[in-house]
């Protein structure tokens, strides 16, 4: 049973392995640093679908798919699914999984989904309310677009704090084993609001709730950033990096060269033209469920955190003149069984 | 720790109690059946905010402040709170919620969210992850209508398979406690998607999910719908409530008089003239949240299931041609500490 540490740190008892994890991408996120680690490169952005947002459900269902069957099990074994996105009412998520047959957990975290996702299912094994669960989630360029910003013919003109939406979905499948990745530790965030209103600049109105998640983390375990190997945000981006590290060495905490940020990753920022970075549920997720998950198990990385955030308001609260409140959560995977320092 | 009984019942180990709970409800709702049950009733649709977005997001925040006082606690005593709701992006919950200082678990259920968030702030405590926790949603006719539907200026004629959605947010406090409402059991259910594509009959899409979890908690369980005194669905209206009855009666299993939906306890369906009757997250949450828990703890009703309904689509989806995907969460309420039958 996992076990309460300082103010609301859960450490898991068992340690639940991600026995299975994939990534699926489009053409631009295959031509990035990362496209050699991804399972699945998608040179049509419609993958084969009629609409954006099917091709969004399309991504999910083939993640799910292939982490399954890397994680040699059947779908049938599958005890629960923890799933979002960021389409309104999550429609990638609820089309692409309805024929699973598995039972569902829907979820909104915005960008934080691939963290709030893994740690449930974490947690849900842990407890040994699931015996295996998955987590997903996924974003797409096109999609995001035309819902949260204009439609694609208009040709807006992007801002340099902008960034751009990963198309990709990410997912893993948690179960007990032997194996690394192993999920240790787990802490959801509460929602922080600094009064930002700028919506293209979501990496400085998420920073505050990054900052916010790992030092009561940090204060939780007592460690300090020189405990992991990597501490890797979700999608702040290049502006947001930068704030997170001044906010929490205003705090007395400095992150090192072992912090980054998936939205950095994921992209090359200059060839790319990505400007601050990558965003988007798909950012994080395909980030961790390659490049990130594969140096864990190959031992490159020991002790990481995970920290996924998301910037949850929507375009008309920010119609109405509304600040955009964020939330960060984490999840500690490792390469190892060693007890958590502390616990 | 919570015990799994068959595929996917999870019955509690702790039986952990609604140690609190509150209805925030409009002028229409507190003209209707449930009205002096209600803790709020406010006339004004707008609760004296600006917008009515705004105005869901103020319900939820009086919603949680009520429960929290009624379970004689501080809000700092909440490790979690659990909470969604029907606007994009959840704008209801996030903007509701954000000065909380609690972490916070965006769910995605459409108007299954009150049974999802009830019965995953129990788990969350019944394995002590949580000390205590919140489960809270809402829905809002006006904002709703002109998301979902049309500009409520347009005046649209209501076809009679309409529902009304309601105006209202229903809260709850979970924590270990000798008092009743207890929590029993939580059975989270899986999409179903029977080709439905009228979105002007929600509960004819949705009841074939309601139908799922019940008989697979039934079956999990070995009980039958004799074993409880109460069953009780979310938002099927009258439609999809006959249509449940004749589902169940097919498969064998005869819903009696013991079964309701709350979409026809909210509101007088003829004098009201909400033709179907209510719908909306709000419908389950202000009908759970007052008149069916003040029965549990007065030992009027014993054992009740409550059995919270979503459709899971979109306008978007709609508009490309897709059928309603729906799912059926179910919690185990009673007003005793009898061990679950079988278990």
């Amino acid at each position: 049973m996992a076990k309460r540490m300082g103010t609301n740190t859960l450490i898991t008892d068992t340690f639940p392995s991600v026995a299975g994890y994939a990534a699926v991408a489009s053409k631009k996120e295959g031509e990035g640093p990362l496209g050699r680690e991804l399972d699945v490169v998608c040179e049509d952005s419609y993958f084969g679908e009629k609409t954006w947002e099917k091709a969004e459900s399309r991504m999910q269902k083939d993640a799910v798919s292939k982490a399954i069957a890397k994680a040699n099990i059947a779908v049938s074994e599958l005890d629960y699914i923890f799933a979002g996105d960021l389409l309104n009412q999550c429609i990638a998520t609820t089309y692409g999984l309805r024929d699973m047959g598995t039972s569902f957990l829907g979820l909104y975290g915005a960008c934080s989904t691939m963290a709030q996702s893994l740690g449930m299912a974490a947690l849900f094994v842990d407890t040994g309310m699931a015996g295996k669960a998955a987590a997903v989630t996924s974003s797409h360029f096109c999609s995001a677009e035309r819902q949260f910003r204009f439609p694609l013919e208009y040709g807006g003109v992007r801002t340099p704090t902008s960034q751009w939406t990963v198309t990709g979905s990410g997912a893993a499948v948690v179960a007990p084993s032997d194996e690394a990745p192993y999920i240790k530790a787990v802490h959801f965030g509460k929602i922080t609001d600094m009064g930002i209103t700028d919506i293209n600049n979501m990496g400085a109105a998420m920073a505050p709730a990054a900052a916010k998640t790992l030092e009561d983390f940090f204060s939780d375990t007592e460690t300090t950033p020189d405990d992991y190997d990597l501490i890797v945000t979700g999608d702040l981006g290049i502006i947001g990096r930068d704030l997170l590290r001044e906010l929490m060495q205003r705090d007395g905490i400095t992150l090192g060269k072992n912090y980054t940020d998936c939205g950095l990753l994921v992209y090359d920022r200059t060839e790319q033209k990505v400007e601050s970075g990558g965003s988007g549920c798909g950012c994080s997720a395909i980030t961790l469920c390659s490049y990130i998950m594969n140096r864990i198990k190959s031992g490159e990385l020991r002790e990481v955190l995970f920290v996924a955030t998301g910037a949850l308001m929507s375009p008309t609260s920010q119609q109405q003149g509304e600040s955009i409140p964020a939330i960060a959560h984490l999840v500690y995977l490792s390469n190892n069984k060693n007890a958590v320092k502390g616990s």
